[in-house]
């Protein structure tokens, strides 16, 4: 057994030195398929462990200096292609170096430093990334829909609850209901970027090192927050696998509920909404189809997203560190969440402000199926100062009759309303016909609700303004991260360029 | 059909007014078993909303001060059984008045205000009460956890990764582990109760309400934070019930995380610590057993909990509004699950203090199975100048080596490392016996750990006061949420003082 | 220390013989409520196990009987009621014993078993029983959706994909789609029965005993099949645990989804089917709705269902009996389960036959929305020779002018087809007047579906006698096996008899 | 709008016809990478859709016979190749031809069929075949562990439960419950099997078709067992989905059992078992890991296998029919799965013949822990006539004091026995000296357990024959079902050839 030659050398694992035989082919693990949405964070934290470790003088500087000038020129060829030519995965670093400086040199690159280090450093960095880039398009969709909501604070429709006509509602007042989602989504994602921007750096996996090493520097290099204050915790802990995949799960969840509605408003019977073209498809047989694709896709998507969660609850069902390869069937659930709902939001971006709306039919709508009712009791109580529930059981009674004699609800007259009463409680209500008229008309019935946050085209407005403030908060916190991330690149490469000067 | 007696009142759903049956039995909604643990969120928000109702003059003042006059007689009665005593459920209050006072003036408690509101405002009452009961036990807990930890800070005991010896710690560093996923699950539960504790009262179910309820007086009479600023949002989005239990899954995963831990150390094998007898049971053949049983209850509760979640998703995948009733799947979901996480924390916090610790045999094992072997190829480095991967690359062979001969970490010698450092690169490195020696050593190898965050003692009780800080901050942060909660109890009872007066 | 009082025997967990403390009060295990659907099957263990004792002499006849004797006047008091009184569990039998023959009698019941025989044994029994009950449920539902089917021969509806209006199909032909995936859950848990009702007695908890126990004898006085060949296997295995809440929650889920298209087709939009009153319920504020509770509380019991199934999963995530006490969540979640199909199976049983049906405008909407697009493309192939993609892109055309130009398809001419055809392939296609308007009519459409398992009502009356057959099949088999429980329960008692002669 | 030109034909969805827009490109569904895994089926069900159409006289029969033709040249070329090279997907078969003959002939094959066809067959023969795949596997894992555990009919080693000693077992008492478990495996996969075989082509997607399909013609051809006999049943059915991936999940969680305990059995603490080195890992920087790999990976595959039926159960959590595209979820959890169990099996084939035991470690264990205590009890029961009962708790009070005293099990006296005895009751029992050695003698304890099932050497090979009856009736359902696939094949090709000739 001898040291590798430097242009052959294939990695620390080899038979012959603490193991005897080479991993069977199927079991190479770390390899570049699973790592390879993270090669690039890998990059970065070589990058920041070496000029932490030649700052801090513990390795020679002349050998920090020299795998800093190989990797700017790894960067000049493409991170990606020269990582994976050497095989790929989180020691492609040391590989590359090692080939191209020799062990002497590039064997210094992983003092005080783990595989749990490469893992957790590149996965923190790979999902406070993706967190940023969800968060952008959360508060771009928040943005789409406060201006088709602008756009329709008349548009009249029914409101459902058990799949039932409740009460008249606007296409404004639905889609801030979204927005009132969208904020909370961007704060458990923003609690879980804070979470996960904390460097792990440094603690090896479990205990850090015996040498002094700078985790402040390095957390500073690679724009995270302050180290984790226990390297134990910093790497073990398997909350913020959870807390990461629920929060996507939850965003998901809600695109795919949309997505249902969505899907509902257009059927046949429906009509209320039509899809552009470009997101449907219709049938190999039955060409008369325009099956709405986007929404189909997006409900598919979520459930993978739960799927994915329900896996990190499983791998993790364990004592602290027994799972540590497993955690990769997480990671993968990671990156196929990720993917999906930035694909996701996009498509929804760009189709919620271009839905057909049949506004005709969904006015009509709002008033042919008894959702006015409440208005009718309301009139009753403000009126002829009814109790609440005298007015909604002769209502309801009201209601019963033009079931069995079909008749509609604009039909109705204040002489039904009085035989109900009789019937209720021996007395007619007398309820006037202007005041009849008044509380079956849909449109009025939404204007009528102008409490706080309710759809009245007045309120709904009024409600705007705190919708823009707090987006432009939002925003303004998204940058602050944004920021953040960015100084730490910045100061890297600062860095590299004074000791490389 | 007539008015139902005063004293008979069954409900407003009685067959002959809207439907023309009475309700499968089996199907009795809303029912006292299903919203038990909710009774007094529901007398609460009547309360609240008579007081909103007479303060506005939506209703006679005379009338309201009778139903309040009637809810503070029903209080000396006892709440829940009285309530119990007219069928119990949501609609309880109105039950209650009616049979008491008649439904000319009963009949008026439920203006403007729907089931939804009902189900809505006493799940999130529930839910922020519970929340801060949890949170309050997980930072009782932390106080547990740094006070033994600080007994602790040299208790060295092996480290484990992939189920393998890794490198020696301290039960203190693995226990202020534990405090750093707290204070994560803290935050995660203060999101969630940010979120839950703002109020959906008036929301009705969907629109609110056509009367100008003054939702801002309800949420203030209640102790919730300002109202949802759109009623379409309040109730029908399903994201709080998926974050609540989310965050609640998370927590009990890890209590069921170190639960496996501590049933790992308890094996006969791993015999590092031991649970006082009142945790445990023996067996009714077996009689040798000790069997752990709270670590277990505390396991299987908590995949309960990950159960509870994938309900929830599965209860909510449908278009918005769609699942109603099903949503008490949920509901019954959080009840367990908070119960299970408070009687868990209560377990651990009595028992982390006594377990019986064997720290002659932590000590021992922290050095017999080579954990410290990243020392002494650390020593070849920081003695000798050898780059990191020609250190590991050796002390590997030596690891082999040992295995081959059977000689134990601690019989190793210069001459072997040499004879290692030979067959890998073709010359001896010459480490002295003391450098080895000190190398060898567990209890030094946790000494050197002196870098941010590590094991070293020294280290340990410096980021002590970081964890003292960090909860002294989190207790304050409880402690305002706790006291908004309480002064909105006290200005609702204020309220009803003054208009009794 | 001295031997318990014979009258106040409280157990052989009582601290001072091996261990030292009571457990803690919220710890008891084991305890009445957890095991109360389980305290019959304890019963029929305790009997057959002291029957089997006695038989083979491995205690002494006398001792044997009068155990016997004592459990038969423990049955004439209530079972239930009487092992609840010695605190109830599945040590509620020796409890019983001790107390009412002394130590030295009652003492002996427990040989060569453990806790581990009574929990499986108890959950073996418990389930096969449920299993029955459900199985039989399923066959009865079979047997109504057959008659129901039978009397919609000729219910012409829309048939649905991605949500869209596809082909025409009937109510029939739709039921029996259901009877279909009835059979494959009568299937799946038939294998089910078939794995559960293999002994485990006599494998104490995974090696049996030192005592020659006859476990064919107890298989037998149980209603089990063979004992399984591995006591190992017999407790400690979890895939039966797992077998039968998947086969449960695909019922659930089966259940699920129909509850889901009824509540669509009960829409005011889709408005083809209403349910009886008895199973719906109408809103406290919207007096108006009619809200279909059934439904719901079928969705959201199986997505509880779900949810256990995801528990058991993650109880069992561990190496092997690491997890016991955890397991009682997954029999929670199996009584549960169990509770709720069984009432769902019998909702959908009643409500089925009587769901009223809009035949006409289910038979409108079936060529109102170009259901029968595919059958004028078949026109064209049958008629002119067509190839099925040609004709299939020229109606594709016709279909977008009847949406450009709002035109109905029942209004469609052949000089619009011809148009279609010129601007796909530059020449008309001359298709009939009347081939079209054959080709335009849904009930048609559907007559013409005669090919095996097709809708056409003359084929569905053929498959009808399959789906006879099927049924019948699976009554025997039911029966066979209800047929083996009962001849174990007549064997038992038969064996006491025999005993106390 | 032209007809495409047939070297340019892009298939029936392009824009113009009936939508006017093309699909966004990230939207392209039924792409290649979706379905690269059936392509294969579509291309079997491409030709025994065409040789029916042809026997039928359906289309013209030299169409078929040069559609036919063609689909032999493409075999030449490679099936997979040449349907990437137009566009891949479900449709590739008919673009090929369409572009090889022109739609007048090419354009036929697609009569009475549709994509709902093709997914759904395509799927189930994907499924049966991966089905096959693994059932032969899980019979080949039988086969090894039934020869390993012969040659370990005397490897005495402790039992656990609740992680604690428990009893002493054998290793071929072990790994015989894993067969058990295997064969309920096999049976679970049959049922699948069974169900999925059964053939839906010529249901189009819910209501067959207008032209008088023969489907039993082409269920022959496939290899499918007869149709379904319901055509909305046989693709818009979930249940299948479910059944498939639950069998999995357990099949891969027990699997993933059996590496969590042998992982356990691996650490130094328990240092029963070590894999070979090949599937096995050192670290970065602790070179003395050996960590063993491939349990972890089987572990996360499974958690992976798992999440996937909690995708299936989300993704089907609607009305019927209203997911189709969602379902591709469902169907690449599928592959996932497959493709990782046959991996996980193959390499637990491989290593479970050469894992090296401890067995003199393992016997050592077996005593060395009270996991005989039972026998001495039992002793005394066999010896003295004891109740149970009272010999359990005067054992127990032996422990108890061996605890406190700390004398090892091989230690303790008849003298210690009675003094216990004493202590419970008042005498002594009067153990002979030679009856206790033989009840502590771990290698006697399990010599002693010769019951139906047990650990005793003599036993287990008498089930040893039963293993090998069970296993043999397996092989011959397997083949059975093999052959059936393979007839198929063979008659789809005989039938081209006739045609061809």
């Amino acid at each position: 057994m001898r040291q590798q030659k430097q242009e052959e050398y294939r990695g620390f694992r080899r038979a012959g030195i603490r193991l005897t035989e080479e991993l069977v082919p199927s079991l190479v693990s770390h390899r570049s398929d699973k790592t390879l949405p993270r090669l690039y964070a890998f990059h970065m934290f070589d990058k920041a462990h070496i000029v932490m470790l030649t700052e801090e003088a513990l390795i020679p500087r002349v050998d920090g200096v020299a795998m800093l000038a190989a990797l700017r020129r790894m960067e000049s060829e493409g991170v990606d292609a020269a990582r994976l030519r050497v095989e790929g995965g989180m020691h492609s670093g040391e590989q590359y170096l090692i080939r191209a400086l020799g062990e002497s040199v590039g064997g210094r690159i992983h003092l005080g430093r783990s595989s749990g280090d490469l893992g957790e450093v590149s996965t923190r960095l790979y999902v406070r990334d993706r967190l940023l880039q969800v968060m952008d398009k959360v508060l771009e969709f928040c943005r789409v829909l406060i201006d088709v909501a602008r756009q329709n604070l008349d548009t009249v429709m029914p409101g459902y609850t058990h799949a039932q006509h409740a009460q008249p509602t606007t296409w404004a007042h639905v889609l801030l209901s979204w927005v009132s989602v969208l904020e909370r989504d961007f704060d458990r994602l923003s609690l879980a970027f804070a979470h996960n921007n904390r460097s792990p750096a440094g603690a090896a996996i479990l205990t850090g090192s015996d040498f002094p090493l700078n985790r402040h520097r390095v957390a500073q290099l690679l724009g995270f927050y302050p180290p984790e204050k226990n390297t134990f915790d910093a790497i073990l802990s398997h909350d913020n696998l959870f807390h990461v995949q629920s929060a996507l799960a939850i965003l998901h969840m809600n695109l795919a509920r949309w997505s249902d509605d969505l899907m509902l408003y257009n059927t046949s019977e429906f009509a209320m909404i039509d899809f552009p073209d470009r997101f449907c498809g219709t049938s190999s047989i039955m060409m008369q189809k325009k099956n709405a694709y986007a929404p189909q896709e997006i409900k598919g998507a979520a459930a993978e997203t739960v799927g994915g969660l329900m896996t990190a609850f499983v791998v993790e069902k364990d004592p602290t560190a027994v799972p540590i390869l497993d955690r990769e069937a997480t990671r993968a659930a990671f990156t196929r969440s990720f993917d999906k709902i930035v694909r996701d939001l996009g498509w929804m971006i760009e189709f919620m402000p271009v839905l057909e709306l049949d506004k005709k039919l969904m006015r009509e709508r709002a008033g042919a199926f008894w959702a006015q009712a409440t208005d009718v009791a309301g009139a009753l109580v403000r009126e002829k100062g009814l109790p609440w529930r005298t007015a909604h059981q002769i209502i309801g009674i009201v209601v019963r009759y033009t079931d069995e004699r079909r008749i509609k609800p604009m039909e109705i007259t204040p002489a039904l309303i009085d035989e109900a009463a009789v019937e209720y409680y021996g007395q007619p209500v007398g309820l006037s016909a202007a005041a009849l008229a008044d509380a079956l008309d849909p449109v009025k019935s939404v204007e009528r609700r102008t409490l706080y946050g309710g759809p009245a085209p007045s309120e709904v407005t009024a409600r705007l303004a705190e919708y823009e403030a707090a987006l432009a908060e939002r925003m303004r916190s998204l940058g602050e991260a944004q920021a953040h991330v960015r100084s730490g690149a910045a100061a890297l490469e600062q860095a590299i360029d004074k000791l490389l000067a």
